[in-house]
């Protein structure tokens, strides 16, 4: 695969969304750099990269929730990607199994689910 | 619901993803800047911000390919949104139902599906 061939941003980076292959819940929309990507296809685990930390980001490092990613699309612009996954624990860091909680409508929002983890349960003492 | 509570990028936009609300399938990616996603809620119907023109993008204008809106979600950092949407005709204009149509593998990509519609059945003899 070259990855020169997919429409890179400015930053050289592309929104990459995690959907739940078992259920077709979509999980969290991150960013991938093409060493991510390169990684992800090679490895099978969902690597992004952290646009705070400039770094790669190995999902669940820190926390034991991968996600081991069973395909990887791109679409017709080639400037977006969707991965299917098997998600380890939560996806969140807030301890929620996906991130897209906040239901907008317009005349305000609600949260739609509740963390199933605390901060503790999920990163331990540390962080 | 304001809109400047939620976390726009630079330009004043955000990724929007816009998933079937019947079967699950994430079917394109696209943008929005507060204007379309407060057309998006008042409305039911969805309004992207298209990049390359700098416009309001009536999702489905010209080819009647509409989105109407189930749902809007904001996600926990408030910079991405999901879309729960009845999907009328194609989503992709390649005249595909949806845009995630390239399987990438570290070896190389195949496409997934192939058109429905020509570009003459979506935009008749326009464009």
């Amino acid at each position: 695969m070259n990855l020169d061939t997919l429409a890179w941003n400015a930053d050289g980076l592309m929104p990459a969304i995690a959907q739940d292959a078992s259920t077709g819940e979509v999980l969290m929309m991150a960013w991938m750099n093409r060493e991510s990507l390169r990684l992800t296809l090679e490895q099978g685990v969902a690597v992004y990269f952290s646009r705070s930390r400039q770094a790669l980001w190995r999902k669940g490092e820190t926390s034991g929730h991968t996600q081991t990613v069973k395909s990887v699309q791109a679409d017709c612009d080639r400037d977006a990607l969707l991965l299917l996954v098997h998600q380890h624990g939560v996806a969140c860091h807030t301890g929620r199994r996906g991130c897209f909680y906040f239901q907008l409508d317009a005349d305000g929002e609600r949260e739609m689910t509740t963390p199933q983890l605390t901060h503790e349960q999920m990163y331990g003492g540390g962080e």
